[in-house]
């Protein structure tokens, strides 16, 4: 696989030199600067084109580690979201129609037969993962067909026009792998990266710290992404790490949502140390490892609403800041042409 | 006048009962179930109606106290500004767009002549305030004069389909009597509430301050709107305080940009105390005087993106995730509805 590009750095220096000469003070924008910055390099021009095609790509697998009681709901939940998904109900198909993404549901795994979902993007390698409590998640080459797939549907997607990827999914008991794979690649304990997910009491949490610490210790090499994803993944997950690989490949922004999206993106960087670089960090989710995860990429999130509910919804409410940031670099007047004076030196 | 109506109490109760119905564990959604809880109050209906001409006001005036050298830009960026407002090149015209709002400029009390500009609400009381390091900066009728403009702009341009408020400014210097406003309502320290601005070095900070110290000593009563606006304020100032009055008697959400925004805040508190429960915080400006406001009026802002730009700049990136909110209430699937089954207890 080629490796991934550095951002374009003639692109980036020029973003800096533009925003000097708008009509505001230096620096007075803050974070929409950085980013108006970050979409240059990754579009390798300044200023960036209009983002007009963004999709929130959900990827929906289902966890053997269900059995060890980690989550208060049942696992058929997964499969009646995809569901609701594809139906238009669920809080991500409402929040990208305000910010104008379509949405994508792909079955990576899902402990269901879901063949017959109209709108659904088969890449399934099972009904489930094995407990990690147990045994490793899926086989090495599962693992790496995952990222394979995640390549390719995401190539697919960018053909027929995206430009811009919010990875988002769903998967009852998917805080617990991510937590594993996040406490693997960083090097945090599991008391660290370990929350509550969608809502767990102390009793649960305790256990679930000590599931992830026993899954994280057998990790046989945690700088090697199919390794640690074989050892403790989940199948969306490494869908999700090929479809960043994928996008960022294809010079395509990609924006991270909660845990699940911050361990694919562990899994990705693993892959490829470049791919960072083409990340954008929506929101901080209150799950304790997303910041763990987050100072590992070396990112800092657009929002912090205290949101912890996944499928991409963190992420896609950060798409109008990411494109208003782009839209400044394009339509702001600078001082010269607007006739406005500068600061006194 | 009319004192405000608190929210509705059965509105804001319906909305907690629906978020626990809609298909996503109970509180996932964090700040953004608040949001949709306050605008039901505030819309007086659960769901809310959808927002759809979101407005931002920009109230333009100058400041006497420019004199004392408390900003390193020369006056006539004030009027120059208002004109690139009105010609779409500012950050304020570019933002409105990628969020589909319009944006309406106002003179409140600019130190040009401005009669022939194209698209200009004229509001003037006086070209620029009084220099508040010497006297007061309005008389007492001017300040209450402003306040009752406000009202009167906000109330037509409502009449006119507005239903959500992005309170802008432009004003050279406009940071220190905002300083001033803060300090004297809040009892904050000159130097707790002094910040930089749009960019001063540590000579001209510590001149600022003690301009702030002197100017705050002399309000005669800090509860008074008018008292604290006559003595330290501006016209822009009152102006927006009137403005956010106006459209909280009319049921329309305002939200709240950065410090200028603030101080009109605390103004129109000090007029009606009930003004908060129809304020948003859009953005958290990292002039120091923000969070202290914010903390006083009990507002915690939406975003947090380093910005200091004023114009309504940080207001206006909120307003998708404001509409997000209402639209959650809006179109989510209900567990009943979409078949999902709940959490175990």
């Amino acid at each position: 696989m080629q490796r991934l590009l550095a951002l374009d750095v003639a692109a980036m220096a020029d973003a800096d030199g533009l925003q000097l000469r708008l009509t505001k003070p230096p620096g007075s924008l803050g974070h929409m600067e950085l980013l108006g910055r970050q979409l240059c390099g990754i579009f390798r021009s300044c200023p960036p084109p209009e983002i007009v095609r963004p999709l929130v790509l959900v990827a929906a697998g289902d966890h053997g580690v269900v059995a060890e009681s980690v989550t208060p709901w049942p696992q058929e939940v997964t499969a009646q979201m995809v569901a609701n998904f594809l139906g238009g109900g669920a809080a991500i198909n409402v929040l990208a129609r305000e910010v104008g993404a379509q949405v994508k549901v792909v079955d990576a795994g899902v402990a269901s037969d879901l063949d017959d979902a109209v709108g659904l993007i088969m890449a399934s390698h099972g009904r489930g993962t094995a407990n990690i409590a147990r045994e490793a998640a899926m086989l090495l080459a599962t693992a790496a067909d995952t990222i394979v797939d995640g390549r390719r549907v995401i190539n697919e997607l960018i053909d027929g026009g995206v430009d811009l990827v919010v990875t988002g999914d769903m998967g009852i008991g998917n805080t617990t792998p991510s937590a594993a794979i996040i406490s693997s690649v960083t090097g945090a304990t599991s008391e660290a990266v370990t929350g509550r997910g969608t809502g767990i009491d102390d009793v649960t949490l305790a256990h679930k710290r000590s599931v992830v610490a026993g899954a994280s210790s057998r990790v046989s090499d945690p700088t090697s992404a199919t390794a640690v994803l074989a050892e403790v993944g989940g199948f969306e997950i490494g869908f999700l790490a090929g479809a960043m690989l994928g996008a960022a490949a294809r010079g395509v922004p990609v924006v991270l949502d909660g845990v699940i999206s911050l361990a694919a993106a562990l899994i990705g960087t693993l892959e490829d140390a470049a791919l960072p670089q083409y990340l954008i960090a929506g929101h901080r989710s209150v799950e304790p490892g997303a910041s763990i995860a987050l100072s590992w990429l070396g990112l800092d999130p657009i929002l912090d609403l205290g949101m912890r509910l996944g499928e991409g919804s963190g992420g896609v409410l950060a798409v109008p800041i990411i494109r208003a940031s782009g839209r400044v670099l394009r339509e702001m007047s600078t001082f010269d042409s607007a006739g406005v004076s500068e600061k006194l030196s």
